[in-house]
């Protein structure tokens, strides 16, 4: 089976890449393949499509100035540096504030800053329907804490989380806020113009741009280190040779995105409720993870009990259907991912997570072809479990949460 | 004029795409655009190219298996994460060895790590003909050096230091050796097996591979910590969606440097040498910068007394050839390059410093052009200088050398 005829709803995991966009990071391969640092010609044809891509990303996330743009290889690189940065120009302050869900970037950075480098690190809890403890937050904020990160759009759930009023709250103590925006820019109006955000990191292939491209969003004023130091690029806080081929790229993206979100989010809820409602309605014991109004439009995190998530998107995938268990990054493990136990999820349902995140590509014919083909898999697999009977699960007795 | 009539003579500081490399890029935006960690049919045909990159790279530098390298963003990220590795795996060390002309990459991440983190940074000064002092490398050399870090070969001159002898020297002391080849793969045979090179720097776009990829060569058994923490791509050793696309078409490039490079090192060094001889019999009063055996094949790095090197490049620019003063990490800087100072040429030469670097792509056409075209723009700068007569300079004295 080719991709073409494959159906895609992996979309959280990376996105098909927009004609408009490869068309115009082509000519800049092999015809204006200079260095946008060179002084001449060359550089200067491979510089244009860079400053529009600023432009854009500014548009995308309403900032107030192009120059608060910060281009990077991507959402990983942006979060470390905007962690490091923070730490980095407040030397009095040594603690960091995240959830318990934010992504492996954050999590394995901030492990990583406790374990070797003295930093104390205050994990948030959230609610079984992911929404963040505020008031474990209020109390773990001090004037000791240099930066507070939490996601605006979690990647496995799809649950938003009140970033502006974290952000707040965050300066009230001093701190700097961060937010980890790659799973919600595109997907849910972003405008951190007038907001307490102080940095925030996006990433181009999650909204149909090419991989290798993140942001990094730093509010004008906002003292800085770099994590890259050399040449003087992106104005001395990025540096090494500007990737204007795919950067050009992900700004096409980026200004496509922002303006078909309006159109674009609404047809994408339609398709995600279609789907949720038709598994709901042909698949028993089963359940939507994550708070249903609190959710980015394109994100449908469904946990079946009695089963493996492995198992159903295998057989998914032999069907020419993409979907995942988690996220991609923690892809491969036999757990249940950190969110799924981060949210109380019971042992009978977190094995059996399976998302399914939908792109502006994604049409109601796929949705529907995904319906008739889910509930067999998930009776098949069940047929084969020890715990499930024709009248539905059959424990030997209470099972406990997952750990 | 577009650029296809132009003559790009700055290959040090990027690169055309080989057309095989964008051909083997495409595919994977817009159909094969699956995120390789996936694990469905989308991320797996991802995955394929990558797996040939690794081997491909493997094969340019001689490594012993593709397990050793590690894909980055480029240069200055596998630069950065290289020495940042070595100083956190070996607590009890706090000495950095490097040289007074590496990439700027090394140079100022150095003066950072001395800046702000209490490291103890030696740097090794060149000779006039850029080659570095020995001795005084060996006198730097102590049990408290975590990492020696000298480049292959240096982007402004061309000259390659003898890095496996320099590597072994490291080793004597227990300190692990870097080398920054950015410019010297695909250009000069490297061959890291049974040398004493740990980790080597490698940059995709300066091979005719696209901008955005890196190489950090680790070899097998060197302890190591990551600069990005988060997934477990690349082994757990650089984390971030796998940029399978531009590493696909970096893995292409490779592969054709290093199957052309017996072929093209010679026929370059040939153009090199056409050039250098026509600039000498046409241009009085001008130096070539660099050891004349001790040089990659494809660079010239001339300086012409008492004009400017920002004139001649801008001149040149418009008369449709592209050249460079030096670094394009350092490009817009009015002072003397740092590579240029440290070889201590004379002040009236330091400031007329010319690079022009070439390509398998260079013919010798563009070559004879160039020729006929650079004496008048020289003469004409020279004829505005106060210091200039018919005769050649008219200085009013002793001139200093460059600081």
């Amino acid at each position: 089976m080719t991709n073409a005829a494959r159906i895609y709803l992996d979309n959280n995991a990376t996105t098909r890449v927009v004609e408009e966009a490869v068309a115009a990071m082509l000519p800049l391969y092999t015809e204006e393949y200079g260095n946008p640092s060179s002084a001449h010609a060359f550089g200067a044809a491979a510089g244009k499509g860079m400053r529009a891509a600023r432009k854009a990303m500014q548009g995308l996330i309403g900032a107030e100035s192009e120059a608060e743009i910060i281009f990077t290889s991507g959402g990983t690189e942006a979060n470390t540096t905007a962690i490091r940065s923070a730490l980095a120009v407040q030397e009095g302050r040594r603690e960091v504030i995240i959830s318990t869900v934010e992504h492996p970037a954050i999590l394995q950075l901030c492990d990583a800053l406790e374990k070797y480098e003295g930093v104390k690190v205050q994990r948030i809890p959230v609610d079984a329907q992911g929404r963040l403890e505020i008031e474990a937050y209020r109390a773990a904020l001090s004037d000791r804490v240099a930066v507070v990160s939490f996601m605006w759009a979690n990647n496995e759930t799809g649950v938003i989380f009140p970033v502006e009023g974290l952000a707040e709250l965050a300066h009230e103590f001093g701190a700097l806020f961060h937010t980890d925006a790659v799973q919600a820019a595109g997907k849910t109006p972003i405008s951190v113009k007038g907001t307490a955000i102080d940095m925030l990191s996006l990433s181009a292939h999650k909204f149909h741009g090419p991989k290798g491209v993140g942001v990094l969003y730093l509010k004008k004023g906002v003292a800085f280190q770099p994590l890259l130091r050399g040449g003087k690029q992106e104005r001395g806080r990025r540096a090494g040779t500007e990737n204007a081929p795919a950067v050009t790229g992900a700004g096409v993206a980026a200004e496509i995105a922002a303006a078909r979100l309006a159109d674009d989010a609404p047809r994408i809820a339609a398709l995600r409720d279609r789907l949720e409602a038709g598994i709901l309605n042909t698949i028993s014991h089963c359940t939507v993870l994550g708070a249903p109004r609190d959710r980015v439009p394109n994100t449908l995190c469904i946990a079946f009990d009695l089963v493996e998530g492995e198992g159903i998107v295998m057989k998914l995938d032999r069907a020419g259907i993409a979907a995942s268990t988690g996220s991609a990054c923690a892809s491969g493990a036999v757990e249940p991912s950190h969110v799924v136990r981060a949210m109380g999820v019971p042992f009978t349902a977190a094995h059996g997570v399976v998302r399914f995140s939908i792109s502006r590509f994604t049409t109601e014919d796929e949705i529907d072809r995904l319906l008739e083909t889910l509930p067999a898999i998930v009776a098949d697999l069940r047929a084969l479990s020890p715990f499930w009977s024709e009248n539905g699960p059959n424990l030997p007795g209470q099972m406990p949460a997952a750990q």
